[in-house]
């Protein structure tokens, strides 16, 4: 039986108190108000009809950064002087709290997002969770140090450089940035608001992916929200194509970090990645967009009415970063506008027939020392693969991969927008675990002959960005033909009486691919509801003009034909 | 037989010759260069072995605004300073010239394709095809004329506040602005370049669908190039719901231009549409966004380097706008850009569940005199009904809708981005012509039965996008089945042996609509290949499990059930 909120409540403030990072947070709630919230979930679950359904996160305790709006907590997004109380919850947390999760607090971030470190804060610098000489890594340090730390089995974080991603890296756990615009930002302090994100860190990859899957879905409070089109691949394919950058991309690595990075891209290979190199300076330069040209305006435009005195609490780089946006001209916005739209369209071409592209994460996990002995500069070689993402257009998921040099290691999958399904399908393959599905949409259809896996027209599924489910079996009523023809196939039928049930499997395929997968359909084959052993119809192939052997014996095709089951990436 | 290339320039030139506005081109070429353009269109469709297809275009002569590159020509944007040469020429144009149209020369237009009006140029002011006293509107006024006078069988504008369709409306013919990002815009002089488009002039509505789908589909050289989405709507509903201003919102029409309005309302509601009123207040008043705010910094980015100097030829007017932009600073260009998007949303929330709106075009046809006296207030009220349009990123097609006050008036149809198809259907009912597909996408689906028009399951077609194309028949290898159950429907099922031909419907849905249509399908329907009597195998309705009585002899569903025929406004 699953733990009880209030048991995981308890548990949470335990674990609080004997780990020694209070830095990590900046509002803490007081526990008895956070049991009387569990003890709410914890009676819905014990009352409703099909709780498992409607509170899918019940039992679960998490953490927000303090940028992102709680009614009735305070807001400081790190700045004391900017502190307000919202009263109203931000979508992206609302739909958490709707789903059963139970709220411990708000985390330290680097003041107004601003920063890769975690040190950026008058709220005090945050240490890594694995080692308190280390940083936690930014902007959402606090988020990533209390889910390492096993205090909060989620937490939200924002990401417009790599806040979501670097901190991840350096704590050892997984952090997903999608694509732009599909978590709703309404209600997160706008850091630059053409490229923020809500994100979320969890231990694991299917952890992380039922919450971004909760959080995800356009919002009418939020006017960027982005809708996944209907084409959207569900899946990525069999043998993945995987871009590794150059080897002089990644001179900002140590020996042991590239080490650690081989060590990934060998894994990789090892489960039947393509990989392939990739000359990613186009993408790297893009960093030089965000913070060295004039889309800092969007920064100064966010805060800088708040950092225009040096208050107390005011951390001085993140001011001094927004104040140099001051003169700004709207002219030089639009002019670096454009070279973004431009910068896009040229590295989607470089990335051309890859399917996802493996970065490091944060190239080395400095000390505070070093950070306090060169903040921008330790900030800027942390940002080296992550600042090119959101500015592209490009979703990511972090995920851990050992340690260097004293400190933790992580990579990030990068594919290009609405392909998050596809960079969690290969990022399952570094850590070993199925992700689940985080796209909400998609239609079932069961195939039963030559697009099963394996078979020849597999690649008809694969390509449309179809997904293979599970194997599944008909109910006791039809019959199979083998049909003659150049490629073999089966003709399904129904059986008037008795019949035998049938192996097939069931994919996924976004509607649009469904749609032009039936427009290619040659006859005799059709498409209709197929019913299963467990009663439901599906829809599935069938034949008009059913003809050859009957191999119903063989209870499937995959039987007759004599072709072993293979698991997909995609399983 | 079609008229050649040669006699159509030959034409062209006779009738520019005896229409007395020479200030409509900036750049005539010489009649001897395009006789040898045309001679090889002529030559290549009487060698082609399938030049119809191939040059679709073979036979028309066209225009092109001078701020679209042509490569030898010179592009001025009507403003002598800039005047530069290029090498390559705009895709949209590549594209016409590859389909045999044959260029005749570039254009007039407002300097740098700022102004409604068609004076703003050292070229001379245009005057409209109907009265000589009058304006021709703008910017691609010259591109306007030169169509409306018959010289040009279309030609290109482009339009970012109107410039597309102000002076369709001026001269009583159709300008269509599709959907931002449709049609390239590499080889453009920007305006405001996140808004800018390139658009059509024809003397009729599929005229001019015909040239927008040439050059419409995404281009490696415009980065801000966008494709179909896969559920693209591909007709407006057989009673499409279309908003009208509330009168209030129609203060500035003159009482007879009113009257021609309320007319084509009037048209509208008889040929089926629903129409309701709708306070379009906030879409209005986005024009206050597009130049009294700081977007008008994307002008000055473009071009404010060519009139910081009032020279010779620079547009007093022009330069003025472009200059009040110079002061304009990044963040308040981020903040302005934030409400347009804002901004967008709740337009959308208004439009609701209108499938288009029906707004004026153009509210009153000045004469030149009248913008002398006054050339930004003429040209502000000119832009009521147009500005909004492109910052909410909606598509528009307008149309000749009468005189009015002794000009000429128009309506234009308006509608959500990637509607484009909608809003042409709409205006295809004021038009009284077939406008034709625009969107370049589609599956074939044959109806056999209760999805028909007319029959109680067609709206399953018509929401998810779908367009009847044309009655068809199978070949005559069929039966009909009158299937039992609540709603009457036919199964049908291709005979081994002699069957019947049976009358259908082809309809074409989007690929995403057609695979949310089959997942939906229920027992024992079925989606596979049926031949037609002309022998080919089209997607279409079959049943796994036919049953009730045959009604072949009917030879179709319509005739069994009785119920007539009706032409949708898709058809």
């Amino acid at each position: 039986m699953a733990e009880s909120a209030r048991d995981r409540v308890t548990r949470a403030y335990a674990r609080l108190s004997e780990s020694d990072r209070p830095e990590a947070w900046i509002h803490l709630r007081p526990m008895d108000e956070v049991l009387a919230d569990a003890d709410a979930v914890d009676s819905a679950v014990g009352t409703a009809t099909d709780a498992g359904r409607d509170l899918p996160l019940a039992g679960t305790v998490f953490a927000v950064k303090d940028n992102i709006d709680v009614a009735g907590l305070p807001t400081t997004a790190a700045c004391p002087g900017y502190a307000r109380t919202p009263d109203r919850t931000a979508t992206s947390v609302r739909r958490l709290l709707d789903a059963g999760a139970v709220l411990l607090g708000k985390t330290n971030l680097d003041q107004f997002a601003t920063g890769l470190v975690g040190t950026r804060s008058p709220y005090g610098a945050c240490r890594s969770a694995h080692d308190p000489q280390r940083i936690s890594g930014g902007s959402s340090s606090g988020s990533a140090v209390v889910v390492a730390l096993g205090i909060a089995d989620f937490a939200l974080g924002t990401d417009t450089a790599g806040s979501g991603r670097v901190p991840a890296a350096l704590n050892g756990i997984v952090g997903m940035k999608a694509t732009v615009g599909l978590v709703p930002v309404d209600g997160v302090v706008p850091a630059c608001p053409s490229y923020d994100c809500v994100t979320a860190f969890a231990p694991t990859l299917p952890d992380v992916v039922r919450v971004m899957r909760i959080m995800t879905g356009p919002s009418e409070r939020d006017p960027a929200s982005r809708v996944w089109p209907a084409d959207t691949r569900l899946a990525a394919p069999p043998a993945p194509r995987v871009a590794i950058p150059l080897r002089a991309n990644l001179d900002a690595l140590s020996a042991e970090a590239r080490s650690r990075f081989d060590e990934a891209v060998d894994l990789l290979r090892g489960r039947g990645v393509l990989v392939g190199e990739l000359d990613i300076t186009e993408f790297l330069d893009a960093a030089k967009l965000l913070y060295d040209g004039a889309l800092v305006a969007e920064r100064y435009a966010s805060f800088g009415d708040y950092v225009e005195q040096p208050l107390e609490g005011t951390d001085p780089t993140v001011r001094t970063i927004a104040l140099n946006a001051r003169e700004v001209t709207g002219a030089e916005l639009v002019r670096d506008q454009q070279r973004v739209r431009a910068r896009r369209l040229r590295t989607r071409t470089i990335l051309g027939g890859f399917d996802a592209l493996l970065v490091p994460t944060a190239p080395e996990h400095p000390t505070i020392a070093q950070v306090q002995a060169d903040p921008i500069g330790v900030n800027a070689r942390l940002g080296r693969y992550t600042n090119f993402m959101n500015l592209l257009d490009m979703a990511g998921v972090a995920v851990p991969a050992g340690a260097a040099d004293g400190g933790v290691f992580g990579v990030t999958v990068v594919t290009r927008a609405f392909d998050d399904q596809v960079g969690l399908d290969v990022a399952g393959l570094l850590t070993g675990t199925a992700p689940g599905l985080y796209p909400d949409l998609g239609c079932e259809v069961i195939v039963f002959g030559a697009h099963m896996r394996g078979f020849p027209l597999c690649d008809e599924m694969v390509r449309r960005g179809g997904r293979f489910v599970t194997d599944v079996a008909t109910s006791p009523h039809y019959a199979m033909y083998a049909l003659p023809g150049d490629i073999p196939k089966p003709a399904v039928v129904r059986t008037s009486g008795a019949g035998t049930s049938l192996a097939g499997e069931m994919w996924l395929l976004p509607s649009a691919g469904l749609g032009s997968f039936l427009a290619e359909l040659p006859p005799p084959m059709t498409l209709g509801k197929i019913e299963l052993a467990d009663g439901r119809w599906v829809t599935g192939f069938g034949c008009s003009a059913p003809a050859g052997t009957d191999i119903s014996d063989f209870g499937g095709w995959r039987a007759y034909s004599q072709v072993p089951s293979r698991r997909s990436p995609a399983g």
